[in-house]
């Protein structure tokens, strides 16, 4: 018998960090190859985020192979990047079961290895996390160096800008990775971006820069005497400073990121010598290696399962429209309509469905980078200027812009119009991306109009409704995903504000459901019908203002009332509630349950297992009215706390 | 009859800003002075911000020379300098109803004048808004020129570098302004600030800056030709460009922010020939022409009423220690306890008390500027390397760092102590700075623990349980001012997670506080008591984790249930309904009120107006207890929506 030879021999030797030390620069280069060959064979099964884990494979070998984790802590700005960390730290044999329920996530974990030394998910963290830790090691914590490794797209954000200044300040001992790719999602935009790529294009630099001597003068030979090589060390502008040393920070760079002597001698003297906050500028391209990836516009950032051959993906085909393409299509032939319509993203142009009007109307849509904050205020001086904005972000990221929602859009009563999109769990991105907190962040804000759409046709009404609704802020939340197939409208009718619909008539129990859940409300009615439990569902549609004749029919003519939303506590059930203790309502005595996300966050699976573990089936439902109406007739269900 | 000769000839003539125009700069200059003293004998009787207006009344009086407000749109950020906008804008006979019930904000706000292009209050909001006016320019609607007026302080935050860095790639016209006082509330840190003042210092420059050129060969003579003019022009290191030039802005500067003549031409030149994006770096003096504020550490920042001769303010003899001295001072005590323990501030070490720990430990406390999602994610950081870190932040500025929260602590379940000042109404400051939504935001946040101190003695108790609490993040709201005057305990006590606490022992009505309100609870009570109606009092202490045993207690042994908060819908009172609706409790039918803040904003005032307008006094409790307890003998009180 003659065994295989294995086709990963460097990656086989590899069982943790430790095992890098010894390699050759030949050896890292080979393994880095191998760990690449292997990203595209387990993405390929498992979808995921390919692109941004292709480009960086080189980097992750050699900076495990120069610093020390876990001691020293490698901080993944939003982690999209991390697969080649993962690999090398032990969970090689797991990938299969990436971003699948109770497999490992597809982003950094602190529950998962301690090497994942800083959760993930959302962008543009890493430097202030890295910061925090630095600070930890100079106070006396059991703690190595720290380094954080952002994206060119996640470092134009205020946060990462914040985290800089602060550490040029403090001038801790730490080293920002910018991994620049001249991609994020989409092409990053804004003036930082125009800067980065004059930086990277002016080679050979003229001078090497004084303030960086006391790194420079101890680079080895080669680096500091070879013509190549002198681009690394330098200033941009000739006898200028870079933005980054402007800062506070050392710069180096551009180093070239698939240059595995490159990358490791540049760490291993930086590592030796820095004793203040490093910047080093490494040029990485996208997907890199797979060339299905480098020839895709996408650079194929995150994908379904594919072809190795041919990188095509397999994507199933769809049963209905999709929310996100439904909202950007409706939105252009509105913008059609009206000339006052704007649009703006924060650099997901695609997903969100602005792509679609940016291609009709150019100039009217408005990618203003990371940058919530920004886009939420932009949009408010648009409103305050007379123009129609229509602002789409995801709802995990709308966070990021709650205090200007508070502040520049409710308290001014500006019509912004706040397209919520990704509401609810969105399935294997999972809980860093559930779009969770949506609903508590405005349902009490005062001046706010929210509306949730419960399927692809009422989207279309609730688009139109958001563009005729011009004296207050309104915001609009769906689901990700496909729609339920039901008929479309030509186009969509303004809905009549705080106006919810009875969908189903009963006696008994009343379901009033908030959003996309309004399907499995029907379908736990028609199992209620099946036992003899007369059912009403109603679709709120509005959970500011509420429809309160909607509920006082409801509360008067039923012994129970669900309501049930896509959401955490504090939301549409937490408003229905106010309300009926309010109007003194409660003294009724009716059985009333609020469904909601539970108290605790929900890991990645399918949407499906996901709201199967939040308790929130279709049998979920049946099951808690059951209870409520019924009590000793059914076990008791207690919904998590 | 002889009249006295008007000690404000020039102001006397000012209606509004069209007034300006046909003014010298002699007169300009004059009428500046008169504005000067105006408000120094405005807030000497009112109080208010008197450093930072003082420092921008020669930049006022230009700007409204130059443009045309309302047509043209002033934008001032954070809005603590709008007295001289004000006065100039229509508004000088209202200015002793300053920051007073019913009187003028002291903020800038848009239904109180046209001139008011856009409210602020929080800060480093002012580019974007500009930008979406300038960009409703571009696109039809009738807006003229836009002028953002930022200070040094403001600008350091992530929010303000994203509005210039979509700025400088939009290319639209604006003007942004810097208002440079090496100054915000504090002295501002950080790296940025250190490159201002090192552009600031260098003078004269060694060449003029070629990009900026479009400009500057259009400067009028004197401005081009003299040596004293031509520091204006250019760019801060020889050879090189400034920080906003790299972000795609014209930079023009620095200006002496107090000589009228440089200020108007500089103004007049850049507005006729600008057609991009310019900063303008205007150097002022915070407090200027008022030798008391000038010699002051703070500037008189923001003062009480004062005396005009000697700057001395009349602040009242407190009768109870203050809750952010209790604080500051607890938590130093902790800190000498423990090394572990480091403290994070905003750019407020005073106003958060943390001033206190800053001269006994300063490695220890951390200002990281205007930079709340920044600051989340550092003490983030700091705690997964095992410190204790406590950050304080005012309750409406915690909405900065909200998916922070989520993202970096929550979901982790990193033990940061947040410290939450000025919850609930804030009094003078108004709509913008009350503390109503931190509850909602973290009520439904799995892994938080959420605390409200009743009174100062609770808030030690607090302090010291946080400083114990290293399983998770914990949160403590107490608010703005004196506290009850309770008997302080010589160190606090670590309190049992979750459980509250009984204050009167009744059996009709049932009041559960959360927080510093319970002071009218007991009120409220005594009044019930005197109407011969039982009342028990209880303090909840925790909103997460909810004493599910008390509200049991409490719900089984009273007809009524009112839940009290200094906070809006959604928070501590939601969470006590979503419990009882859970349980299956609502099927008792008893009386349930959760009073609130209102559904709506609350304007400025003394925060017993405040709360008085917002229906939260001791009879508005004693009412809605009365009528939910014993309806058939009360008028039923319905608590506004």
């Amino acid at each position: 018998m003659s065994a295989t030879p294995s086709r990963t021999p460097h990656l086989d030797r590899v069982t943790g960090p430790a095992d890098l030390k010894a390699m050759s620069i030949a050896d890292l280069t080979a393994l880095a190859s191998e760990v690449r060959r292997e990203i595209v064979e387990v993405v390929s099964q498992t979808g995921g985020h390919l692109g941004s884990s292709l480009g960086v494979v080189e980097l992750t070998v050699a900076l495990h192979a120069v610093f020390n984790s876990p001691g020293d802590k490698l901080i993944w700005d939003v982690g999209h990047q991390c697969y080649p960390h993962k690999i090398l730290t032990g969970r090689r044999s797991r990938m299969l079961t990436l971003r699948q329920a109770g497999g490992i996530s597809g982003f950094p974990k602190r529950s998962e290895s301690p090497h994942d030394a800083f959760g993930a998910g959302h962008s543009s963290t890493s430097i202030s996390a890295a910061l925090g830790f630095a600070v930890g090691r100079e106070l006396g914590q059991p703690v190595g160096d720290t380094i954080a490794i952002i994206g060119d797209g996640s470092i134009t954000a205020g946060m990462a800008y914040e985290a800089l200044n602060h550490a040029g300040h403090l001038k801790s001992r730490m080293f920002v990775i910018l991994n620049d790719n001249d991609m994020s999602i989409a092409p990053p935009v804004g003036a930082l971006q125009h800067y980065l790529n004059t930086i990277a294009r002016q080679a050979p630099f003229a001078a090497l820069k004084a303030a960086a001597e006391g790194i420079e003068m101890h680079l080895p030979g080669p680096v500091r005497d070879g013509a190549r090589r002198a681009r690394q060390m330098v200033t941009a502008m000739p006898g200028g400073a870079t933005l980054f040393e402007e800062l506070g920070f050392d710069y180096i760079g551009p180093v070239d990121g698939h240059d595995m002597a490159e990358l490791v001698e540049t760490l291993r003297v930086t590592r030796a010598r820095a004793s203040g906050p490093v910047l080093i500028h490494v040029c990485t391209t996208k997907g890199k290696g797979y060339a299905p990836a480098e020839g895709a516009e996408d650079k194929l950032h995150g994908v379904s399962k594919f072809d190795i051959e041919t990188g095509k993906q397999k994507k199933s085909i769809p049963n209905a429209p999709n929310y996100t393409a439904v909202f950007g299509e409706r939105l252009t032939e509105e913008a059609a309509r009206d000339q006052a319509i704007v649009a703006v993203t924060a650099a997901m142009p695609t997903g969100t469905g602005l792509d679609i009007m940016q291609k009709r109307f150019p100039r009217r849509v408005f990618d203003v980078g990371i940058a919530e904050q920004h886009a939420v205020t932009f949009a408010a001086g648009m409103a305050a200027a007379g123009l129609k904005p229509f602002l789409a972000l995801y709802s995990s990221f709308v966070q990021r812009g709650y205090d200007q929602l508070v502040h520049d859009v409710a308290l001014q009563n500006l019509p912004v119009r706040l397209m919520i999109d990704r509401a609810g769990l969105v399935g294997q991105d999972g809980a860093t991306h559930a779009g969770a907190f949506d609903v508590s962040m405005l349902a009490n804000l005062p001046n706010f109009t929210v509306m949730a759409a419960a399927d692809e046709a009422e989207l279309c009404h609730m688009v139109v409704t958001a563009a005729a609704h011009d004296s207050g802020p309104i915001a609009l939340r769906y689901p990700r995903g496909e729609g339920r197939g039901v008929e479309m409208p030509e186009r969509g009718e303004v809905l009549e504000i705080g106006k919810g619909r009875v969908m189903t008539e009963g006696t008994e129990v009343a379901i009033l459901s908030f959003g996309a859940h309004l399907a499995q409300a029907l379908k736990a009615a028609e199992m209620l019908e099946a036992e003899g439990v007369s059912t009403t569902v109603a679709d709120a549609r509005f959970c500011r203002p509420l429809d309160t004749d909607l509920i006082d029919r409801l509360i008067e003519g039923h012994a129970a009332l669900i309501t049930l939303e896509q959401g955490a506590m504090g939301g549409f059930g937490a408003m229905v509630l106010h309300y009926l203790a309010r109007t003194g309502q409660l003294e009724k005595g009716r059985a009333i349950r609020t469904m909601t996300l539970p108290d605790c966050y929900i890991d990645h699976g399918s949407p499906e297992e996901m709201y199967a573990w939040a308790g929130l089936t279709a049998n979920d439902i049946r099951d808690t009215a059951l209870a409520a109406a019924r009590p000793s007739k059914s076990v008791r269900i207690v919904h998590s706390a």
